[in-house]
C-alpha cells in the first residue's frame, strides 16, 4: 500500500509520561496519587438519577433536539444569576455552556491564538490546558506568581491572553492572595490582554473564606453589564460530578459570540440531556448540599497525607500546606532527582505520582511531583507516602551510583 | 481601556448568511426549508426517558465519573459488533466515541491538517465540515463526482485526506453509485490518502436497498483486522435523536489512537450519561424500531415537496429526485439568479432556503438552493414551494430591472 500522509505536526510533540500513566492503571494494588479525580462517594447519585429520569419526559424538546450552540437558555440564565453580585451584572449574553472545562480551554485557544502568538501562562500550569492549546501552536511566556520581582504589565503586554488558576492552581495548589489578584486584574485592564481565570477548584476552600474572583474584582472597576477582559471558566465536574461533561465560560458578550462560532464547528452543542440534569441540580441546590461532606472528606485526607509526608518525605522534598483544592506540590531537595524517572521507579514500588515535566509548558522541569489527596482513603494516602519515600531513596541511590 | 488582541484569523472568514439564518428564526409564520433537522415526533421519547431514568442508578461509575477518553468500552464494543461483517473485522480499537458527528470532523481536522495542507473535498460540501476545518487553515481541492472526466488518482494524490458523503450528500442529496464507490476506494488504496466516509444519512434510503459502504468495500480488499484508509463517521443524531450528542468514528487503530490524543485536549470525553442511554437504545434496537415510521414520514414529505416543485418551481430550477436523505438540491436555470439574494428575498415572502454559497469551500457558487423536506408537514412544504416560486420570480424581475 502507498505511504500514508503524516499526522499534524503538533501530535509529534508528546512524551512517554502519558503512556506510562495508562500502563499504571493495570498494576494490581497500585496506589494512584497521580490523577486528579474527585471521590465518587461524594456524588449525589440518587438525586441525579431522579433528575435524569424526569429530564426527557418533562423537557423532550430541550433534551432530544439540537440544543442551541451556546447552551439551553434556562442554564445560561441560571448561571448568569448565580454569579451576579452587587457590582457584577451578567445576562445570558455573558454565558456559554461548554462540554466540560476542557472544551472551554479548547475554544479559547481556537478563538484567540494563531500559530506563534503568545500565551502568558502561570507556571507550573495545568497539563490539560497545555494539551488543549497544542494544536494552535502557541508560544509560551511562563510567569511565576510567587516571584517578588514579577512585572505583570510587561508579562501581559503583547500576549493574546494570560492564563491563571487563582484558587489552588493545578499542580501547585497555590492560592493567589487578594493583593496579587488586584494587581493581576489591574495589569489586564491596563494592557487590554484577555485574562483567563480557570476556576475548577473555587468551591474547594478547605481552610478560610473564599477570596474574590478576578471576575468580581474586574467588574468592580466599571459599572454596567460586564464587558471586561476576564474569561472566567467553571465546571460542574468538580462541584458535583464530572460524567455529565458540563462547564461554562463567563465573559464579555463579544468574546462569547466568537466562542459560539468556534463551538459550532467543534461539537455543535453540548448534550441536552446533561444540560437539563445540571439545571435541575442547580435548582435543587445540590452543589451547596454536598459541599460540607466534600470539604470534610478532602480536609481529613489532606491532613492525613501531610502528616505522612512529614513522617516519610521531609528528607527528600519541601512543600507548602495547601489551603484548598486537590493537590500537594512537592519540590525535590536533591537537584539530581529526576521526577520523570521517579514516576517509573514509583510504579515498581506500587505508587504513582505526576512528575513536574508535564506541567511545564516547555517540558523541562524535572524537580517536582504533584500528589493528589482527594481520591484515596487516609490509610492509602499514608501507605502511598511511605512507598514514595522508598522509591525516592532507591532512585537517589541509583543516581549516586551512576554519577 | 487599552486595545484588545485580535481574534484568530480564521474567524474573519465569515459571511452574513449565518446572521440572516439566525434572524429568520424570529419571523412569525415563516416556513423554514433552510435547516437540516429531523422530525421530532419520530424520536422514541418514552423509551429514551426510561433508559435515562435507569442509567445513573444501574451504572453510577460509567455515568458520573470521567468516562474513558475514547468512550465507554461497552459502547465501543457494541459499535464494533454492529458494523462487523464477513469481510470487515472490527474490535474496540477501531472505534472512538465522539460528541456528535461534528466533533468527528473537528478531530479529523486536528489530527490530519496543518495550515496550507490539502483536503480533497466532494463539492458541494457539508457546511459543517467546512466550519469544523476552518481553524486548521486548509487548502481545498474540490471534486465533482458527477464529472465523467474526473481523475480520482490525481485528485487524491498529495491530499491529507479526501472527504465524501456517499449516501445522499448534504446538500446535493446525491447517491454515489456502486461503481463509483469502488473507484473511490481503489484510488484511496492506490494513493495512500485517508478517505473520510461521512455517513449521517446511511439509514435514510427512501427508495431501494442500501449500497455497500466504502468501509466494507475497502475491507473486502484485505483480510484481517481493519487497518485501511477509510475513516467512517456515523451519528446517533440522524438514526434516533440529536440531543444526546453521540457520534462515532470507525478507522484504523493508528488513526483512532491519534484521534484519542486530539479528543483528550478537546473535551476530555463525551457525556457518560448520554453514552449509557445510547448503549441502552442500541441494545433495545431502537434505531430499527423507529426506522419504518421515519422512512414513511420522510418519503411522503419528499413526494409532496417534489410534486409542489413540479407545479411551482420548474420554470426557475432543475433538480434530481433524491432517493434518500433530507434534501432536494435545485439549480437555477437563470445564470443571473443570485441565491444569496434569494435567501433574503425569500424571508420577505415567508420562506427560508439555504443558498449554495455556504456549501462551496470557496464560497463563490450563487446558483443553487438546498431545500429540506424532513422537518415540515406536507401542507407546509407545498406552501413553502409556492412562496419560493413567488420570491424567485420577484428577484428575477428585480435583477432584470437592474440590468
Amino acid at each position: 500500500m502507498a505511504q500514508r500522509p503524516q499526522f499534524a505536526g503538533w501530535l509529534s510533540d508528546t512524551n512517554d509520561v502519558t503512556a506510562t500513566f495508562l500502563a499504571a492503571g493495570q498494576i494490581p494494588g497500585l496506589i494512584n496519587l497521580g490523577g486528579g479525580l474527585p471521590e465518587p462517594s461524594t456524588y449525589p447519585a440518587a438525586e441525579l438519577s431522579a433528575l435524569a429520569g424526569r429530564a426527557i419526559e418533562e423537557h423532550p424538546h430541550a433534551t432530544l433536539n439540537y440544543p442551541p450552540i451556546d447552551g439551553l437558555p434556562a442554564l445560561r440564565d441560571l448561571l448568569a444569576k448565580r454569579f451576579t453580585t452587587d457590582t457584577l451584572h451578567l445576562t445570558r449574553d455573558n454565558v456559554i455552556i461548554t462540554s466540560g472545562g476542557m472544551q472551554a480551554l479548547d475554544l479559547v485557544g481556537k478563538v484567540l491564538v494563531d500559530a506563534g502568538q503568545t500565551i502568558t501562562c502561570q507556571s507550573p500550569a495545568y497539563l490539560g490546558a497545555i494539551d488543549a492549546w497544542k494544536p494552535r501552536l502557541p508560544s509560551y511566556r511562563p510567569i511565576k506568581l510567587e516571584d517578588d520581582n514579577l512585572d505583570l504589565t510587561a508579562a501581559f503586554t503583547g500576549a493574546q491572553f494570560a492564563y491563571t488558576v487563582p484558587n489552588f492552581s493545578n499542580p501547585s495548589g497555590r492560592l493567589v492572595s487578594l493583593e496579587q489578584r488586584k494587581a493581576i486584574v489591574d495589569a489586564a485592564h491596563a494592557t487590554g490582554t484577555w485574562l483567563v481565570e480557570d476556576d475548577p477548584y473555587g468551591s474547594l476552600y478547605l481552610d478560610g473564606e473564599p477570596l474574590p474572583r478576578l471576575l468580581d474584582l474586574s467588574a468592580a472597576q466599571k459599572p454596567g453589564p460586564y464587558d471586561g477582559p476576564i474569561i472566567y471558566m467553571g465546571t460542574f465536574s468538580k462541584e458535583v460530578a464530572p460524567g455529565l461533561r458540563i462547564g461554562w465560560i463567563i465573559a464579555a458578550p463579544e468574546l462569547i459570540a466568537a466562542l459560539k462560532t468556534a463551538k459550532q464547528g467543534s461539537d455543535m452543542c453540548s448534550s441536552g440531556l446533561s444540560q437539563q440534569v445540571v439545571i435541575g441540580a442547580f435548582e435543587q441546590g445540590l452543589p451547596e448540599k454536598i459541599l460540607p461532606n466534600v470539604l470534610a472528606t478532602y480536609r481529613a485526607r489532606r491532613d492525613a497525607l501531610l502528616e505522612a509526608m512529614d513522617e516519610h518525605l521531609a528528607p527528600f522534598y519541601e512543600w507548602e500546606r495547601p489551603v484548598g483544592g486537590m493537590f500537594v506540590w512537592a519540590r525535590a531537595r536533591d537537584p539530581m532527582l529526576d521526577t520523570n524517572a521517579l514516576l517509573k521507579e514509583g510504579l515498581s514500588h506500587g505508587v504513582c505520582i505526576s512528575p513536574s515535566s508535564v506541567f511545564d509548558p516547555e517540558g523541562t522541569d524535572r524537580g517536582g511531583v504533584r500528589i493528589n489527596f482527594t481520591l484515596n482513603t487516609e490509610d492509602k494516602l499514608r501507605e502511598g507516602a511511605r512507598r514514595l519515600a522508598i522509591a525516592t531513596a532507591s532512585l537517589i541511590s541509583k543516581h549516586r551510583q551512576a554519577a
